[in-house]
């Protein structure tokens, strides 16, 4: 072990999750044990509070507070969606980097997020190393999207999981009451990984779930779809339950939600597309085709945020992940991130390895065929078995006046 | 107290709760116990499954099941939107729920609904003691509007409020993220009385919620709001969170969901018109107006049945009134609606009392103007002073595969 003592700086980046502040409090809480860090840092809005200079003194912050960041979703130091050029193409904001590092004597830098963070996160750590600058950099997974190569899961998927299977068990019983017919459509997120989606199967498994799913990873077919409905239909007097990934496009790439709609599409700055309205979209076509009533619900932010439904195994493995994202790069570790792995076996257990950062920048995992139906309109058991274990245990935040009790961070802006 | 013996029907009506279940439970377990009453039936999709001679015998369902009611979000029933004809115009549906009820000897109709099933209740009601048939009916209130006449507040609210100012915080963390502006539109339900939109106040009372809230009691105003709107923006940097209620309307009457939208207008069958998408009009408004990211988010049903964030004051007070309704026509009261009281004092404690049916069907309670801030933007003191003590205490469901296990019902049919 080669002994790195140097100051510590964490960043949140990408869209927040229900768990991305348990990493956060593990991350902290153990770095603030080391010996070999004098400060600990929480940079705010992730790169571009490092670029800007503009980053917590975490020692400020109070036990109990970080102690409740385990239970307080979104980020509380405040994301960013910011893409780091190629060195090769522009050196610009890794020099600052650079000089921001030397200025305050970062030696380790963790980064939690998801691929796109980790593309920041590997783009730093091969940087530093060109230039010969010590420094140990660590990745620490987040994603509802659960679409992160090299690790079982994500950190984030499993509590929203376990709200979207939630609300989507009372939505089905609150939908069917009356005995007139009634489509519902449930939009759930997910670009190009039907993970979220996927998890209404979980509902459906315990008898109250959509009859269709229909996710990013196959087609969609506008005419199978209405057939699928229909049949639907026949078979349950008018009541069906309908779960659909935002991201569904036809075979020639086209997005659903585009369907009907002439609006212009927006890009992120990574290039994506804003998605919306594909269940609108959907709910429209079925009210004109089957003359009934439709609904579509979106689970929009409530399905990344929903820490008063979460998954104690979750939360859980999260904040282990930001410890021991820590421990390892204490112990000479660098260029990695933290990923999960499944032990084989009946019971769940959740194993921790190292994945190389460039294996894990911008690449995507998507759902197995095979793990889908034939028909492409639901899961198999082989997702249930894989998922059911990622939402156990209840992870609610202290309550107060009967409303959940937020970590509440003084922000103490660090000097040098 | 004059005896009367003769069997019990339990019908549910108009939009389910989380809680409408609870007050099934409070009927059927104390009815069960009534020696005047052999057999408790409990009517399929309310006053409709008894014209069609639908009903279920509730001594074949298990005590289990029927506590599993108490934390079971929608009707388990199944619900109806049925409006009788009045009497006068045409007897044919009360004449055909008199034979019914002779047939098989109810003496004891109790109906669970808001304003609209109170008229279906008082209507019954009165149609019995027109033609001389002994039968005792009482209305048990239930509505997550809060609109009820004659009541401190109504069983379903306190869940409702709870959901709603639970997700409106997180909510409020996870949109505020990025460094860029954000304006994001909460859509809550209402459609003439903002008591659930005014539950986001909550969460802003706990310092994480909307800067700005539009309840229907007020004329809105299109510039008035955007104005409102550029001054929070001015002041927080971009970061506006709005809630707003369905049914907000201008001055002439014509809902802001119909702005920029042709959309023909649905009306169901109590003439209502069919609202939604008053939050995405008014993101895109906003978006044009200020040239930033905007966000409309919709509860929609979720605020309704998220039994999983339910108000164990609710749920308590729910089946407390379903228990008394029977307790109190066992006794002899008839043509009534069990409702709560307030006592007076600083410590919230919930008595019970009895109103007229007629005081209560079809009126609308709205939050007294005074409630509301000066400039139309926000709720008092005295609504939070109000509305905190309703949504105390934690209701959840049992889990099971860390899921909800909601009740099961049997549903045999009864017979003659």
């Amino acid at each position: 072990m080669s002994k790195l003592v140097g100051n510590a700086i964490f960043g949140q980046s990408g869209g927040p999750t229900s768990v991305i502040n348990a990493s956060a409090a593990g991350v902290f809480t153990e770095a603030l044990k080391q010996e070999s860090i004098p400060k600990v840092f929480g940079a705010a809005n992730g790169i571009k509070g490092i670029l800007e200079e503009k980053f917590y003194d975490m020692s400020c912050e109070g036990a109990y507070e970080l102690e409740l960041m385990k239970t307080t979703p979104s980020s509380a130091l405040g994301s960013v969606r910011y893409k780091l050029k190629k060195a090769e193409d522009d050196e610009t904001d890794y020099k600052r980097l650079l000089e921001v590092f030397k200025k305050y004597d970062i030696r380790y830098f963790f980064y939690n997020g998801g691929n796109d963070s980790m593309d920041t996160c590997n783009k730093v750590s091969k940087y530093m190393q060109k230039v010969g600058y010590e420094c140990r950099v660590m990745g620490v997974p987040k994603t509802i999207d659960n679409d992160l190569t090299g690790t079982d899961h994500c950190p984030g998927y499993g509590s929203a999981a376990r709200y979207i299977a939630t609300a989507t068990m009372e939505v089905y019983l609150d939908a069917r009451v009356y005995d007139t017919p009634m489509v519902c459509v449930l939009e759930v997120m997910g670009r190009n990984a039907g993970w979220l989606t996927a998890a209404t199967a979980l509902a459906a498994y315990k008898g109250a779930g959509p009859d269709l799913i229909y996710l990013p990873e196959l087609d969609f077919d506008m005419d199978k779809f209405l057939e699928d409905v229909k049949e639907v239909y026949q078979k349950n007097s008018g009541k069906v339950i309908i779960a659909v990934s935002e991201g569904i496009r036809d075979k020639n790439g086209k997005y659903i939600s585009e369907y009907g709609s002439d609006l212009a599409k927006e890009k992120d700055s990574f290039g994506h597309a804003q998605l919306g309205g594909t269940g609108a979209v959907l709910a429209d076509i079925l009210k004109k085709e089957l003359k009934c009533k439709t609904r579509a619900i979106e689970f929009s932010l409530l399905q990344r945020c929903a820490a008063h439904c979460g998954s104690k195994t979750d939360v859980d493995e999260a904040f282990t992940a930001g410890q021991l994202a820590v421990r390892y790069a204490v112990e000479g570790i660098t260029d990695q991130m933290v990923a999960y792995e499944r032990e084989p076996g009946e019971k769940y257990n959740c194993d921790f390895k190292l994945v190389n950062l460039s294996t894990v920048a911008n690449t995507e995992k998507k759902i197995p065929r095979e793990w889908i139906n034939h028909r492409g309109t639901g899961l198999t058991q082989e997702y249930i078995n894989y998922a059911l274990p990622l939402i156990q245990g209840e992870s609610t935040p202290p309550m107060e006046d009967g409303l959940p009790r937020f970590a509440k961070l003084k922000k103490v802006l660090a000097t040098v």
